[in-house]
Formats: C-alpha cells, sequence, structure tokens
C-alpha cells in the first residue's frame, strides 16, 4: 500500500487506512531501532532536510536520528542561521532546499499553514513538524502508535485528554487522528483554554479532570506553555496544577491500568506530578523511542512512493 | 587531467583550462544528483569542515549536502560557536580543524584574502566560500556552468551584470572566469557602486542598465546588501528599483532568450521583479541545483589530486 | 580487554591498565586516521550524541568528527537551542536522548558531577567531556597518549604543569591519570590560583615556574581564562605572563627535549611565547591528531564492551 500525498502536513484529511499503514510500518522500524545494529539502508541516497522556525531539540533530533539510521544524507537549517534574515520569502527559501536535491522537507513553523503552503511549491514531500496552532502530525501518530503497540488497536479505546486543547496542535492531530481510528476522545482543561465550539468535532468537553478521566484508557497530558498565554485568560501555574494536574490520587479515577501519555518536555508537578511521569503506568519514555519509530516509517513510506516497494 | 593548486581561492589565478574541466566534471555530477539515488563513494574516507565567520544557509547547505552525497565525513564550524569568541587566532583556528584528519576546510570570512593566508598555514586544500569584497568563487563556477550547460560554451557570450558591483565578490569571480572563457562582460549600477577603474579589466560600464543590456545572451541581477551601505553613498531602495530594477519591460533590450541569473536569495521587487523571477528566461532555480553540481565536482576534483583518478 | 564501567566520567577512578589499555587502542586509531582513507565500520549501526552546555569548537569536532570517520549516525545538541530553555531538568533530557536509541552520549556541563548523575539514569554510554572544575578526561587521555607514543612510557616521566590549577579541569585530570601511570607531576602557578592542599594529592608544588620546570620531561602549559576569574584574586594578564608565561629562556630549566604540550586555544604571549608554541619542541597541533585517535579509541571501547571483540 502506498500513501496517497506526496505530503505528510495533518491528520485531519488522511484516511484511517493510511494511518494504519504507517503504524504498521513504525512496527517494523521499532524492532530495528531497538537491535544492536540500527544502521539501514532504506533511505540510502535520500536527502532530507530539517527545516525548523521554532527551537524544538526533542523533535528536529528525533527526525535526525530517524534520517541517519536510513542511512539518509541529512542537514538541519533553522530560522536563527538562515537566509530569513535576509529577507527571503519562505516559499523562495523552501524552493532553494528543494533545488539542492533534497527529498524531504521537515519543516516546523510558527504560522498554521505554513506546510500546506510550501508543499504546493516544491517536488520534495513535506513533513509537517508543528504548524501554528493547526497539526502536529508525527507526534499525534507516536501517540496512537504508543496505544496501538500495548492495546493492539485503538478502536473504542477512552482518551482522555487533559490541558491547554486551545494552543495544542498535538491535541488537534490526536484528536482528528485517534477519532478516525474509533477511538472515543474527551477532553478537559480550563475553560478559556478550550476552543469554543470543539464539540462539534465529537470530542467530550468537561469541566473537571475528575469527569474526563471516568473510565479512561488513556490519559494525555499536555505541555502548558506559560510563554503563549495572553494576560488575564489564563490560570496561573499554581492554579492550574491544583485543578487540571495530574497526580496519583485522580488518576484513579481512569481505568486500573490506563496508559499515561504526554508529548513533553515534561513540567514536572504542574501538570503531572512527579510520581506520575515516573510511575508504572507512565509511557512517557518510551513515547520517545516510539517518535523515533513512527519518523522512521514515514519517511520510509514517503521517499518509497513510487517504487512500489514495500517493507511490511 | 587535474587541478595544479591544492586549494580553490579564486578565479583570477585560475586557467581556463582547469575552469572547463571543472565545468565538465560538473556535468557528470550533475547527472548523478538527479538520478533516484544521489549517494556516491566519491569522498568516502574524505572529512570536510565548513568554517563560516559569516552566515550563510544557501552556500554551506550546498557544500554540505555535496559533500554527503559524494559520502565524506562532514561537519559545520560557525564562528559564534567557536574558539574565535576565546580569542584564538584564524590560522590557529583552521590548523586544528587541520590536525583532525581533515581533508578539505571551507571557509567564508569577512576579511578579503583570509582563505589565502589559511591554506598557506594548512595541509587540507581551502576553499573560498565568500572573502570579504574580494572573490567567491564556487558561485561564479556555477553561474558560469548554467550558460555553458545552456549554451555549450562561455565563447562570445554577451553577459550583463547589474548592480553592486563594487561590493560583490560574486561580480568580481564572474567578471575574471567568464573573460578568461571568452565571454564579453558588461556592467551597470549606480556610478557609486562602481569600482573606480574597472574598464582597465576589459569590462564595459554603461550607467544605464538599458544600454547594459542591449544584444545581451546572459543578464545577471546582484543582490542589493542594503546593509552594507555606506550613508549617503547608496541610493534607497526604490530608487535603485527605479534605476536599475529588471522588470519584463527592460529585459526586452537583451536578446529575446536571454538567461536571466541571480545568486539569490533574490528581494522580490528589487533588483528583479517577480515577474522576471518566475519568467521562462530565469535559471534561478536552477542555478542552486547547478551549485551542488560544481561544488560535488571542486570537492571531488581536489581530493583526488594525488591520485591520479579521473571521472571523466 | 574490556573496561570496565559502561561510562567514561574520570580518571579518578580508572585502573591504570584500563588507561593503558584506552592508549594502546589509539595507537591503531591514530595508524587508520592518518591514512588516506580514514572511515572505518566499527560504530555502524551505533549511534553519538553531543550534548554541549558550554561552548567547545574543539572538543565538539574533535568527538563528531571520531564518530563520523567510524561510521555511527551521530548528532549534536547545544544548550542554546536545547529543551533546557523549557525548563526541561538534565536528567529529563538526557533521558530523551537516551531513549532515541542512542548509544554514547558525550555531555559538556558547568556543573561538576552533572555527568556522574547522567549515567546513573540512562542506559547509554556517557562521556564527561567536561564538567565545572573537576574533570576532562578525555583531553588528559590525549595529553597521556601524546607522551605515551613519544616516550614509550609514561613511568619515571617528570611531568611540569604550569599555570590556574584551581580551575583547571584539564589540569586535574591528568594529575590522576598520569601518577597512576608513574609519571611524577609536579605544579607551579600564582598562590591564588593554587588549590589548598594540592601537595596531599602527591604532586609537587612550586611558587616560581623555574623550580617546577627542573629536569622536567614534559612542560605543560594550561589555558588562562580571564572570564572565570574573580576580581582581585588573580593577577592581570601581564602579570601572569611577567612570572609565569613560558618562554624559550625559561623552557631552559626543563630537559634539553622536553616535550611542551596545551590543550589549546593557545592565547600567544599569555600562556607560551609564539616562540614556544612554534617551535621545534612543541606537541600541539599533534595533540589535535591525538585527541581524535584517542576519542575513537575510547568510542570503539565503550560500544564494544558487551561484544568481547578487541581491536588490538
Amino acid at each position: 500500500m502506498m500513501l496517497k500525498s506526496k505530503d505528510l502536513l495533518g491528520l485531519k484529511d488522511m484516511a484511517a487506512e493510511e494511518i494504519e499503514h504507517i503504524l504498521e510500518t513504525a512496527k517494523t522500524m521499532k524492532y530495528i531501532l531497538t537491535t544492536n545494529n540500527k544502521k539501514t539502508p532504506h533511505l540510502q541516497g535520500k536527502s532530507i532536510v530539517t527545516l525548523f522556525y521554532e527551537n524544538s531539540t526533542r523533535t528536529r533530533l528525533s527526525f535526525e536520528l530517524a534520517s541517519k539510521y536510513m542511512s539518509a544524507s541529512s542537514a538541519n537549517v533553522s530560522a536563527s542561521s538562515s537566509s530569513v534574515s535576509k529577507g527571503e520569502t519562505l516559499i523562495d527559501t523552501a524552493k532553494t532546499i528543494d533545488m539542492m536535491g533534497t527529498d524531504v522537507i521537515i519543516l516546523r513553523h510558527p504560522m498554521s499553514g505554513a506546510p500546506h503552503l510550501i508543499a504546493k511549491n516544491v517536488e520534495a514531500s513535506v513533513i509537517n513538524a508543528g504548524d501554528g496552532m493547526n497539526e502536529h502530525p508525527t507526534q499525534a501518530l507516536l501517540d496512537m502508535f504508543t496505544i496501538y503497540e500495548k492495546r493492539g488497536s485503538l478502536k473504542g479505546m477512552k482518551v482522555a485528554i487533559i490541558g491547554d486543547i486551545l494552543h495544542s496542535r498535538v491535541a488537534r492531530s490526536n484528536i482528528w487522528g485517534m477519532m478516525k481510528l474509533g477511538a472515543e476522545v474527551s477532553v478537559a482543561g480550563p475553560t478559556t483554554l478550550m476552543p469554543v465550539g470543539i464539540e462539534k468535532s465529537g470530542v467530550k468537553v468537561f469541566s473537571t479532570i475528575q469527569e474526563a478521566l471516568i473510565d479512561a484508557d488513556v490519559v494525555m497530558g499536555l505541555r502548558i506553555q506559560l510563554e503563549r498565554q495572553k494576560k488575564g485568560l489564563f490560570p496561573t501555574a499554581r492554579e492550574y496544577s491544583k485543578f487540571f494536574g495530574l497526580d496519583n490520587k485522580r488518576l484513579k479515577f481512569a481505568k486500573k491500568d490506563a496508559l499515561v501519555l504526554h508529548p513533553g518536555p515534561v513540567n514536572r508537578g504542574l501538570e503531572l506530578s512527579t510520581h506520575v511521569v515516573d510511575g508504572d503506568q507512565s509511557c512517557i519514555n518510551e513515547q520517545v523511542t516510539n517518535g523515533v519509530a513512527v519518523r522512521m516509517a514515514i519517511l520510509y513510506l514517503l521517499t518509497r512512493r513510487n517504487s512500489g516497494e514495500n517493507i511490511n
């Protein structure tokens, strides 16, 4: 099976079977990743460039290592050192990278829709590594893979997402992706951080964390980005922690073996208590490994679109 | 055929046949670059380090990808993170890189002559990636390759270079290189940005863009670097655009199929109108691809100097 | 023979035979490094990440090239672009890198003991690339290798270390390492820069450079880091140079063929005169090459711990 689009821009418009194909391929990649010799020839002769207009060690490094494990030629461009400061347009910058023989451009950008704009203007595949407040599809895919691997399926899973839903591209991608695969998603967070009309997408909206957690198979905390909040609209860290912080006591509202996810980096004591982060139910460290596996799968599938080969 | 020097410092002192040999080798490299598998073993076991004291995504990335496509071990050093801030001399920094097994040092430096100084003090080959207001030979070679590939030869070609000739290392390298290969070069730009006595080098000097363009086979715009200009000596962006900006109307003074070149990044609407940048005659995107091919050729030829091998 | 620990944190707790094994392995690596083709498969399939919270071109580049010469997948993380600015703890950052399939984390950190803390919390091997005022073991190993290669042994060698002993992690690692291998170490420097009670470690302490140099086989200058000094406790550069700067006249107090070492970058005219830096007895450039060889040896030995293979 092949992906329909040359790009991975978001989960909103991706078919369920394509998502499942990525998750299946990621299983193979995780097997490779956890053996003694991680080097594979899957991307030999391919060129991958990360183009990041926002800082991110975690996502950038995950893509970089995924590329290198599969023998790609890879390079990083960050906004601070880029031609941006010389007044070049985003499209011209991307087109320049495209013309250097690049097969995949991985873009993080503070403006929603930037990867979609680029994708139309380059021959390379474009992967959205986070665009404004829109999507962060590879993060959602690694979250889904973590559930998929541990529970066999997303179907019928009750997933509670807690926190700043309004500003979270991780939440948006997960809501779209998980519902496509048959999960029930509920959200909870401060009312000022809840998108107006979100219930129309089919998620259940709660104003307390306890209600959202009842009977949940998966609890996902979101990173609180204090730097993003507008004055007066946002609770203080102390208030947030008091009403929406996940500790062991609150975790008991969920199913006994509920999985705890968080995209990281965690503000310990704010979104999650240290006991929860380091507890038995936490998948936070494994999510990082899964992130590399999922990105290997995506890079493999996008660069093999024209060859008809299939790893599975 | 082998290059005479261990270094590529500029085109002023390079023989015409050496330049042609680089252009011929770049043809082979472009063929490799545009196939499905770009990975070649040409630089296997060689080590390439970029040492940039000025920011440049475009040139640095072009060299980095060229190195990686040919399987070199490559690494980047930028001034901001370098020992420079610790008071080390440029020679000592370069010597340190040299002693780490480095085969090629690619240097960009704000002082004219810096690569020449380094070249005398290291065993590695030194490539000048732009030194002050002196030369930028790999940019000129990719410009020449673009003409060479499309027209078969530089001989008799009429090339018009428009803009800030005074501060342009691209212009200087192109003037020397193109005239060696038999092109006729004319220049036009604001009189305050025209080097005194430039006509002695054999170029024709015009004070209007229209005169310079008459009958031209190639029109090259140069990047206006407003940050470099001294107060009062330089026209405003509006004035520059009014008198020297290249739009479709002015382009008609040149030959009907004249090639339009620009080293990039373009200030759209300043040096070139958007219609010209994106028009049929524009080679700007292809120049980027050619830049990688030319740099692959140069890296190949410099690192194979002692082995007697030849790709052609 | 295998290293006992999964990590290389310092020389204080390393056995003499382990140090000798690293030096022996480095001989093989130096041979590889100085051949025409430096690429070896020793780290194929291994992943190496540098995590630097302090700037260092020299050490970072040395590790990066060592990794690449041995075909590892390698990536760099620097503090400025890392999650540190997002408030993540050092342990969480390291754990994240660990979970991405990383086999070796190379850490430089301004706090003494940081690598030891990390080592307990990750599965990857941790190499200390300098921690606060504690140790810089790979620098000391390359210093020792330089003597070992030129003199055949450290045993009975008289080594004089001159300068800011108090703040120097290079001095601390060398004192511990060299004494284990049977060298006699003497130190000299301004009294305000001499650790209280250092004589208990077995080194001889002198207050003039001349006394320390008498009959020395090796003279090591240390970098003066003016930015570290507290007001009033430290001599001016002029005073330091006058009393402790090494020039050809003072060098005559040492043995006729004494080796001159310095970790670099040298402040010419401060710790060492330019004549000494560039003189026949100087090993400063060769130390850089040896640094890559020693780091190749360490990376090789740490990643081969479980396989029982041995290069010698």
